[in-house]
């Protein structure tokens, strides 16, 4: 099985656990088996390499959540990386032309493009298989998923299929649509688009083709800024005549504001949390290090991270987005690909932050033009490297790094590393980094 | 006009911005003229310099408020420690007898004792200076102030006086009633017992040597762990005969709890804090650095410090305290003579806080044990000295200090000093500290 994820979203809507460079499915929410916590992404892909050890999986994203994919599920996932933001018919037409240029993946083979974030059970991922099977039938160019709606949502779109069979011709399509008509559609015997796609490669690819002049993979990356941004649903879903679609009456939830996520949850706490007897229906995700009480609260979420703290009844938690915009977006913690970082503390010419390096991985070596920093370890073993000068770093060792000078700190093979790292400097900006290429 | 100001309590009603160093009457809760925050002992200490610029006040108070008091009121005013809690009748009598023997002040001057706490207006103040001349009229040893109860409240104690005149003989006391004793005791004419007693320092100093053998101040002070645990109303007040109760009907209130405190301030909100309009009667109080918002909460008060986050109902916030004791009380912030700490970051073995020194103040020359400290100075300007090697340090200068070694920090005269502190080793803690005298 050949599956695309695409990974996109803002965080605004589950602020303050979201932010610039982490959206929702990266949030560690849902309690596995083992206790700890598992995010949307790592669910999916976990379900999916249950369904299917061998599966050939896809992720389809922006940089900036690069770093997120490899921190969560391992440097072993191929990604498809969008130089920048060109909504999905771009971005599927790129991921296409990897898997076939990058990957080697024959064009007779079948692909299915899904999002990374629903909340879905094994259930799906076996109607996935039968839509790959679909596929190979060649009964359409196109087969997609149709979610038997649970209520009249105002939120997806519809599909208006040509009879009551598990598979069918697909009638027509419905955009978004008010309460009245989504009752109407719903009578209809219409179904939730699921943004789920299976085709063969050779169709992403005639479609690109089709509407976009390049060679290859590399030349279309080279000239993604420039594409159109156009919807897959758009540009080729609605032309399609050759269309199916398959019928999914299992559990599936879109995760996408606090009311609903918490609804996904197995306790009612994650984190420090506790609250009084008075509490029903109260929710609390604590990703701070600090503890949260609630007294004689009903039906509101509270979540904190380093970013900020909500209290929120969860009705209104869907509401939160314009009062987010108007909080500073300065990006509080970050998953890297070599481990994690956040702000312990925002000085008007200072910046101290928390570095965990992950066992044997290391920073890129760079430097900054406008600040000096310090380095102080307070747990694990690491060497650093100092414009080219190799060093042994134990807890309590201390490297100072003047603004230019060249730096990385790499981890012991088997000991994760802790720094407090303190910048200096009156123009401090996550955007001043020269990163250099390096043999140590 | 001679005030002794109590100053007690736990911080625990007022979890979490009160915690084992900072009580209740620390916060800095109410807004004054210029926009800033005043805590409750500020207040009452700007009243009462309002109210009487010669006004020779004393805070008795525990070794553990020292720091609070000189950080909130300035060196300047007069403190009697107590070497440990022991009641109020130790507490008065070693006062009392610091009064005397360390300030000078005869016996025959007359002397108030009021709480730290109370929330009140101009019109307080302006009793305390009558029951000052009741005393001096001689009619009684002992002159109380009885608040004209607002509703039968079960937290206090009451007064029956003998009549209803502003001014009256004390007919006999009642301990805190269930309401309907309350009620009735209301009907009887019954006052609040508002714990503010005034009376000549010789009485005091008559009743304290009556009841425990010392000859002055310092031989008090140094039997004080062994006195008896008893306070100045079962010890003096209900034993006295010469007794009369002051009346008043001024604004005073017992700001205990979260729900009565929110009454008494004048914005929604402190610090950075947003709610929508949705919104009804929340209380938000944010010493964090990072925003709280809050969504469709009714009655609702959100308070957080670095210790922790509490969203409690109001009604049910004065039920804390069980829950409060549950949780690990390390303290998370302090205020200090020489300025203010915030833990930053806890580690398994280290522990990052950053220090903030006032101008011109200095840590004590000191050392510790099981610890090795790194600073790193991230703003303003001073002067280090570690085993006596004085050096200036500017931001981004690194002093690392051994385990064993002497050392302190002074900031400059004109400027206030901010380190960045790491303090590494298997046994951190606040009780590891050797204090030298330094000639720096």
């Amino acid at each position: 099985m050949n599956i695309i994820l695409l990974s996109g979203g803002s965080g605004k809507r589950l602020w303050p656990l979201s932010n610039d460079v982490r959206s929702k499915q990266f949030i560690p929410i849902f309690e596995t088996e083992a206790g700890n916590y598992e995010s949307m992404v790592q669910r999916v892909y976990r379900q999916i390499r249950k369904a299917d050890p061998d599966a050939e999986v896809t992720i389809a994203t922006a940089r900036s959540q690069v770093s997120a994919i490899c921190h969560q599920l391992g440097g072993e996932v191929s990604i498809s990386v969008e130089p920048c933001r060109r909504d999905t018919f771009p971005a599927i037409s790129l991921t296409a032309a990897y898997l076939k240029d990058v990957r080697g993946i024959s064009e007779e083979e079948a692909v299915l493009i899904c999002p990374v974030d629903p909340y879905v059970e094994m259930d799906y991922f076996e109607a996935l298989k039968k839509m790959e099977k679909q596929v190979y039938k060649n009964e359409a160019n196109l087969v997609l998923l149709g979610i038997e709606p649970a209520y009249p949502s105002e939120k997806y779109g519809y599909i208006i299929p040509e009879n009551a069979k598990d598979i069918s011709l697909v009638s027509r399509f419905q955009e978004k649509p008010d309460k009245k008509r989504a009752e109407k559609y719903i009578r209809e015997g219409a179904l939730w688009n699921g943004g789920v796609f299976a085709c063969r490669l050779g169709y992403l690819l005639k479609r690109a083709h089709q509407f976009m002049e390049f060679t290859d993979y590399q030349e279309l990356f080279d000239k993604y800024s420039m594409l159109e941004r156009i919807s897959f649903d758009y540009r080729v879903v609605e032309q399609e005549s050759r269309i199916q679609v398959m019928r999914f009456s299992g559990r599936w939830k879109d995760l996408g504001t606090w009311n609903t996520l918490t609804e996904a949850m197995d306790k009612s706490c994650i984190g420090d949390a506790r609250m009084n007897e008075e509490c029903e229906n109260v929710h609390i995700i604590n990703e701070l290090d600090i503890p949260i009480l609630a007294m004689g609260l009903q039906g509101v979420v509270i979540s904190a991270s380093p970013q900020g703290v909500l209290v929120s009844d969860k009705e209104q938690s869907s509401y939160i987005k314009p009062f987010v915009d108007g909080i500073d977006r300065q990006t509080m913690f970050a998953e890297k690909s070599w481990g994690s970082y956040r702000v312990l503390n925002v000085g008007e010419n200072s910046l101290t932050i928390k570095v965990t390096l992950n066992p044997g991985h290391r920073m890129n070596y760079h430097s900054h033009k406008n600040r000096n920093e310090v380095w102080v370890a307070i747990s694990g073993k690491g060497r650093t490297v100092v414009d080219g000068m190799e060093q042994v770093i134990c807890p309590g060792d201390v490297v100072t790094m003047e603004a230019g000078c060249r730096h990385t700190v790499i981890a012991d093979r088997n000991l994760q590393l802790q720094l407090v790292e303190i910048q200096l400097g009156k123009e401090i900006s996550v955007h001043d980094k020269q990163k250099y290429s390096m043999e140590y």
